[in-house]
């Protein structure tokens, strides 16, 4: 399949999507995105995504050199230029081609991508590692990724997935995705230090009409003591944490509740798609 | 002036420095800086620089695409190319063009780049926002400025010119360079949370010479307190920090410690230029 990016206006071939170097997210990180799924041409909780990515541009004083009617158009056109089952579709937004290589342009760069992803196998839990880590401003999806990045080579050799996030003995989140404990059919989810996900939202919403609920600060001991623990992220939907570290949760497999809930999530979504 | 910029393996003209937007720097602010001066030609301090590169980039877990000799050799022909009293040299070095957008590639991408720029007149102090913050990894010059860039409107609105980092009732360190006080002629600088910068090592030597001198956590009652404050940077040498917030130093003046480190540095830097 021949690939298509959106760079500042035009559609071009994604081998010719370049930037100039004094780009501010480049020299300085200064930027956002934000990431979501189509399927089958479809986009998923594709308005959440735009209001997320709107209020992230908001926070960090950057403009969207675009509308929003403009820019679901971008990308429902790359979704077609894609024609692939499961499609990620990525919005990049910087603080532009600054002139002295601090200060924010008046316009900013913004980039459209898609690119084919597979799902994580549902039935699969994963492994993570625990590193004392809270996101510098973990309301705005910004582009700063060093420390979970420069962590790899260490959760490869402990033989997890991805990390888990604590600071002052309260969990937040793992990389690029929200934790969920379960105990004693209690479903608590952390609120500082989080960025609220789509996919945290929606099952939130669903989890409400079966089970209680507690959105709150979330300590590491109780984290521990979960009965079952699970993630939830646009690439993941919602996927067990067997582990963590070295103590194993739900005997190594996937919770019955967190099971319950992946198969309401299932259907959830289809409305959507 | 004709701008020119080194961009893995060639030298081009600057308005022609393209990056693809799969460059991991772009994508998750994956990458390290260095910046320095050239005098007249002459680089200063290229050595102390390219030690810090090296420290960055084995840190991040990062390799230098070309030998300190012809890093250095790249370096000095960007110079000879932009023929200038003042020139500031910026090397750039990202997690390369990555194929899932997070895992840094096997190659690197290296930039250096060379612009004119202006010292601030040592005579005038600056003034700082204090902001409560600690850079993620102060040890490594990384791309990362979300904060103090995010804080540019708020410190124009203040009349300040920069910021002052503090956290847990300690001070690390500005936006872009040290932070020293001056009590009782004793000099302080902290050491905790700050990255340090080659003008503070050089600074910290002259001052040594003639002065008690001591590198430790620096409280911020301490900061307030001081007789005087200054900050150094490859920008700045050595610029009198006049007011913090509503706190004025030294009588709005360059202090007479400040003073004389300035012209200490000055004819130290001669030796190197």
């Amino acid at each position: 399949m021949k690939e298509y990016i959106f760079l500042n206006g035009q559609i071009i071939p994604a081998e010719n999507a370049n930037i100039h170097v004094s780009d501010l997210g480049l020299l300085r990180g200064y930027g956002i995105f934000d990431f979501f799924r189509a399927i089958d041409g479809k986009p998923i909780f594709i308005e959440d995504h735009l209001d997320r990515f709107e209020n992230s541009a908001n926070l960090m004083g950057l403009k969207i050199p675009a509308s929003r009617d403009e820019l679901r158009n971008i990308i429902l056109e790359i979704i077609r230029l894609h024609p692939q089952h499961l499609l990620g579709v990525k919005m990049v937004m910087t603080g532009g081609y600054s002139a002295d290589g601090y200060t924010p342009a008046e316009q900013s760069n913004l980039i459209v991508m898609g690119k084919p992803f597979e799902f994580k196998p549902a039935d699969v839990g994963m492994k993570l590692m625990s590193v004392e880590y809270r996101r510098e401003i973990p309301e705005i999806k910004t582009l700063n990724y060093i420390t979970p990045i420069r962590a790899l080579a260490k959760i490869k050799e402990s033989g997890a997935d991805d990390v888990l996030y604590h600071q002052n003995g309260l969990i937040s989140e793992s990389s690029r995705s929200n934790i969920f404990v379960i105990k004693n059919e209690k479903i608590i989810t952390p609120v500082d230090g989080a960025l609220f996900g789509v996919t945290r939202k929606h099952v939130l919403n669903i989890a409400k009409r079966h089970f209680v609920v507690e959105e709150r600060d979330l300590s590491t001991q109780e984290y521990w003591d979960a009965d079952e623990v699970f993630t939830t992220g646009s690439t993941k939907r919602i996927i067990a944490i067997t582990q963590t570290d070295n103590k194993v949760f739900s005997e190594g497999k996937v919770g019955k509740i967190t099971k319950k809930l992946q198969d309401l999530f299932l259907e959830h979504e289809k409305n959507f798609s």
